[in-house]
């Protein structure tokens, strides 16, 4: 009789590491579950599953079977070691109820920094700019009549302008070096710590969210989406804001409060919004993608072939390190110190 | 009696420098014109305005009198000096005619490198994500059953691909800097003559406009219009080109012809396009628009407070340096070593 190969769960779409997964194989055997429900996987976690090790896992993944809440993962058999999560945020995930159970849980820090934060610089400048009220008019026939722009308002130029980033962590840097050439008359940063002296580059650190709301012209939101942050800009911060301002997000809808937020760009209070993402997506309110002031995408921060592809291989290659070293690469902060 | 002020014509709205034209208004008597036709203008040049000395104009006073061609230029009065042109591109003026009437030509060269460099990186960054196709799924209603990006087509990550840019003047120089930090492969330019080296900064001499095609995976387009360069692309060009090549345009619509490069998107021998501009705009083919893989916008590459307030300033200086010392501060490049 041979000794069984490990039991790997894959929940979310493989589009491009095929091969890589092909390989694992070699070392385990991967179920890929494309079609499941909440009730099933459940009961197949104290049946047929109860022996996996290993869970890849990713955004879509909640359509399937929910969020990995404390209700989900108290059905997780003792011989679940490694979670691996598709993307940067982890939000849909518990880290403390994983930690409880000495489940590891990985996720994708830095492949994704780089095409978030092209997708936030392109909101930034079409919200900037106004190009998504000209694009509306344009393709409304309005042109002919309009005038400049089609008749959209006039935009702002960076120049005299200051930038806020709420968050420098890898996606919020990466956005600053590309926001330098733009020629902001000053870049800010709020993070829960001062970067060193030699990353800040041309931002300036503001110790306070409310002073850096007070003096930023345009606010770009790239911090995570945890308990401390939910909400962060509701109603009572933008009141803080500058009149006309401009917020940028690209992080997770529920980091703003949106229905603050519609509140505000109809009042002019906040002049436009670049947004990739929503508190309740998929489903948009059509509140605010009604408002011609706002540039919206349906979360396409990483929906970038060369970032799919390194995000997909970094499960992979969390899944694979757990199989054989017993841990994990790219280990979730909270969790960094809890294991040797 | 009093001598009488210089009459000083203005055909082109003014938003911003209300002033500086209020200014003007001390040493010359200015008439702001609204609406026009080209048989009333030419009937006021040998009449009530025969005694011109400076025009200001810009992109909108095609639509009132048609273009400053050979046969209105031959209406000009010998009193006519100077004409200011508020915008880099003049396309819309011959200056040979006004050269043979020593009459010499302004633009506005660098006022609006930033605001254009800015519209392009937008442009570029939609065309190379799949940003339109993403936003016109959403809008559609296609997000909760569409998957990742509503199910647009995953974009590119600059990342190992090569950005060519066509005309690496002003724009193109404050575009190839903004392009910098997005982490392309290599960027290579073609242009009449060589940079300084010293002003190459990242990008790489193409001597070629054919070699530069043949590398290039994303090409910009910052060339002025001219006789050289009307249909630059055509479908000779882009038959040179890679297979899924992207064109983002924000110079004019006849540099490429549009026609060729329509048929190139539905083949996908393009694979996407960003563009501000249009051959017969403000009237854009509707069979362009409709092409999920074309982000457009009307003509907004200067549209941005800063930048229309420095060009309006621009028209007001020239005109003014014409009348106190009968020269200009921004002579087009053909008249520069024409007069002293």
């Amino acid at each position: 009789m041979t000794k069984s190969k490990p039991l790997v769960l894959h929940m979310n779409p493989v589009r491009y590491a095929h091969e890589s997964w092909a390989k694992m194989n070699d070392i385990a055997e991967v179920v890929f579950i494309k079609e499941y429900s909440r009730e099933q996987f459940i009961e197949d976690l104290h049946g047929k599953f109860n022996n996996v090790i290993a869970i890849g896992r990713g955004y879509l993944t909640k359509e399937l079977v929910g969020p990995f809440d404390e209700e989900l993962i108290s059905h997780f058999p003792p011989s679940l070691k490694y979670i691996a999560h598709q993307g940067a945020g982890y939000d849909q995930v518990s880290v403390s109820a994983l930690t409880e159970k000495n489940i590891l849980l990985s996720h994708c820090p830095d492949v994704i920094n780089n095409s978030t934060a092209d997708t936030n610089l392109y909101l930034l400048l079409g919200a900037m700019r106004n190009f998504e009220a000209g694009r509306r008019r344009l393709y409304d026939g309005k042109w002919p009549t309009g005038g400049f722009g089609a008749g959209a308002k006039v935009g702002w130029c960076p120049k005299q302008k200051i930038l806020g980033i709420i968050g420098m962590g890898g996606i919020g840097q990466a956005f600053r070096d590309r926001a330098v050439p733009l020629g902001f008359q000053k870049i800010v940063y709020y993070n829960r710590k001062r970067l060193p002296k030699g990353e800040e580059k041309d931002s300036q650190y503001i110790s306070s969210l409310d002073e850096l709301v007070k003096v930023a012209d345009v606010i770009s939101v790239n911090c995570p989406l945890n308990k401390s942050t939910y909400h962060l800009i509701d109603a009572s911060l933008i009141g803080k804001m500058k009149f006309g301002v401009i917020i940028v997000n690209t992080a997770r809808g529920s980091v703003i409060d949106e229905e603050a937020l519609v509140e505000n760009l109809k009042s002019g209070k906040v002049a436009a919004a670049g947004l990739d993402v929503f508190e309740n997506e998929p489903d948009v309110s059509k509140d605010l993608l009604d408002l011609p002031n706002v540039l919206a995408l349906p979360h396409m921060g990483t929906h970038a072939i060369q970032t799919v592809y390194e995000m997909e291989q970094s499960v992979v290659d969390n899944i694979y390190e757990g199989l054989v070293s017993n841990t994990m690469i790219t280990i979730v902060p909270e969790q960094k110190n809890l294991f040797s």
